[in-house]
């Protein structure tokens, strides 16, 4: 018999079927035991009432893999209306003690510590596998505006050379004979592809080795990057990116309800266009406000981001923000000044709920702006830079990008209190296991 | 004016248009100059007959990133049947040398080293860029089989504590204070998660630290991996397979039928199913044939592999064949053994054109096989794997999954004879950059 899901039995009423999944619960009232099984995707209430059918039961624990025969009847008693009785049981995997996390309440009562240290068992939570469906959601709806755009997937590598970007704060790789490093992002490679695709996109994994052990550092995560070419400036790349922020919600809401539910998680809408402020009128609206002087400050504090979302929300009724035009000073050394007031760059960060989620520009494109901008960041050496800056001596149209952090979109909408909740295995100071 | 693409000017005949692009090259016949612009779909001709359009081009260089607005008009003698007349050019990024690589010939004629030592404009070429087109869509119809099949994508660490998987070819990383190293595959990852999901894939890089030279070894490479729960044995994984090459096929026969044209690509037919023959079968074969008697041996030579794709191809009509069974000691010791004969293993490869594409099979799936399965291999210290085989003590159902190299299935199917040609910017023993 061909095995159905725990969500496909109220489709087969008065019908015999087999299910397949784990042992999630098993409660006794009076003569009867409810045992709940739990697949990939939902759970589902069987019934054994006579004594040899609660003989099959003995000594079963929690996340036993079953496969399980039985009828399907209507109980309005019954989670989701639908129970299966006169089951018969089959052992798949037998277990012989007690899991480290209890699974089968609504919600895990555990320490994060002891969560992480037994993820490959508390991932089955109900809850867990949601936000990570929610996930694979947010990679899915990514691509799909991006290839409905006409943006090219690539893959670059992960092992380079030298730290390009920054210097610090990369791990050291023992390559053969020689010292290699974990990039710390596909910077130059997107760029050099947009000289091969003009619009290109990556979902991988970049590595920050930052000693800092806070509820939002990891020091590896999966960074979806773009990046395009033709541009007029930095706007455009903004419109690109306020369709892929419309798009994955958009593929959230159309293909994630369940989920969506499950977790409580409202949708924000994207306002088209999305609310811009530029960097010094925001200053401004801080001093107005708060009496705060911050001119000469090159980035926003944290507080002062927090109540442009609330800001944002009062007077635009917009859960994002732009900020645009950050001080040359605080961006990369590849950022594109504002050609009408060089001291700011034709660069933005998307504020959600007053957290910094996405952070782009426009980049420099012209040959001799890379070496200038070199220079004037104090690189001597520039070897390292050689091949990459290859493509802009040889013809690059004016041209930026963005990143969003996967996980940081997850714990923001999600309202997660730690990062390490928004991955599957997270990597920090202390952590590499499991 | 809005810019389009040079594959759409056919549609704009006696109009205007603003196209943006590469000077791809120059020709001058008589008194009449036509520079062919190419964009990231295409390219077309540009007419200039004026002396005063001829001067705009003075000094222009190949690669020199231009916008053009001029009027399209029909011309027989043009490639494509049209061309643009009376333009206007600007110039967006100059270009003051000549590049070190030509890319105006059908076919670029350029040695090896030096082709990727310039990847960042070689990788411009119309060839190049429509191979790895190609490679976006074999990872797009990938997902999209999997996508269909109730699948979900997952993302797993690349820095692990320990070297899990055969213990030498890792790279190692300096992690803070301790040593990490590169995931050589997300196997047990993706095992833990059929415990979440029953069904996942991830798409992502894998690092060997093989100190091979060869025209198949590269260091770093993308993997398309699957796993999946509740299986029969390693025929349900056989049968997914067989999908999922099907599934990407159907997507670039459906959209990238401009990039097989330009490359002469034939795609094959997968045949339903797939042919199979079990491994004591296949060296019987190959006794029968050759009069060489490989009893014995662990596995296929290559030029029996290749001698078998001849065979399937006349026998089957089939360009794949599934090759079953494999001696355990040649397969990872997570591999689960044939319940019929424990001498050969749940295991496949697939064969492409006589070449092996896919290596998969059926996993061990209950804690105490794996605890005799590592003993048996010789694993004195179990702690490295403690907190994966905690998956395995805690229920997992029968599974099993497979991994397909990207750049591989790509190199087969274009028949390229240097896998490095099939990845952007490849890693090997002397190459790190770009």
């Amino acid at each position: 018999m061909e095995r159905i899901y725990t969500t496909e039995v109220a489709a087969h009423i008065g019908q015999r079927v087999r299910l397949a999944g784990w042992l999630h619960a098993l409660r006794r009232l009076g003569g009867i035991t409810f045992l709940v099984l739990r697949d990939a995707r939902g759970t589902v209430q069987i019934v054994l009432d006579g004594p040899a059918a609660r003989n099959a039961l003995d000594g079963l624990l929690p996340e036993t893999v079953l496969a399980v025969e039985g009828v399907v009847a209507v109980e309005p008693q019954a989670p989701g209306g639908v129970e299966v009785r006169d089951p018969r049981l089959e052992v798949l995997s037998a277990v012989r003690e007690a899991t480290p996390l209890s699974l089968n309440k609504p919600v895990m009562k555990v320490s994060l510590p002891v969560f992480l240290d037994h993820a490959v068992i508390g991932l089955r939570h109900p809850t867990r596998r949601a936000l990570f469906r929610l996930s694979a959601g947010i990679m899915a709806g990514f691509r799909a505006t991006l290839d409905g755009l006409g943006f090219t997937e690539i893959q670059t590598p992960k092992l380079v050379a030298s730290a390009t970007e920054g210097g610090a704060n990369v791990f050291a790789v023992k390559y053969f004979d020689r010292q290699a490093y974990l990039a710390q992002s596909p910077q130059f490679y997107k760029q050099i592809m947009v000289g091969v695709f003009e619009r290109v996109y990556e979902v991988g994994p970049v590595f920050r080795a930052e000693p800092h052990d806070t509820v939002r550092h990891i020091n590896e995560y999966v960074s979806l990057d773009v990046e395009m070419g033709f541009i007029r400036d930095h706007r455009d790349v903004m419109a690109v990116l306020t369709e892929v922020i419309a798009g994955i919600l958009a593929h959230l809401k159309v293909n994630y309800a369940a989920e969506l539910a499950l977790l409580d998680v409202q949708l924000p809408a994207v306002p088209r266009p999305i609310p811009a402020i530029y960097f010094p009128d925001a200053q401004e609206l801080i001093r107005a406000r708060w009496g705060e002087d911050c001119r000469g400050e090159p980035d926003l504090a944290p507080q002062h981001e927090r109540w442009l979302g609330v800001w944002a929300r009062a007077e635009h009724g917009s859960d994002f923000l732009f900020v645009t035009g950050y001080p040359m000073e605080k961006r990369p050394f590849y950022t594109h000044p504002n050609p009408a007031d060089p001291r700011y760059s034709n660069s933005f960060d998307l504020l959600f709920r007053g957290t910094e989620l996405v952070t782009g520009g426009q980049r420099l494109h012209r040959y001799q702006d890379y070496l200038d901008a070199a220079a004037a960041k104090g690189y001597r050496d520039l070897a390292p830079f050689e091949t990459y800056f290859e493509a802009f001596k040889f013809g690059m149209p004016p041209h930026g990008g963005f990143a969003i952090g996967l996980e940081r979109f997850i714990m923001q909408l999600l309202g997660l209190d730690n990062i390490r909740l928004a991955t599957l295995f997270p990597r920090d100071l202390t952590r590499l296991t499991p």
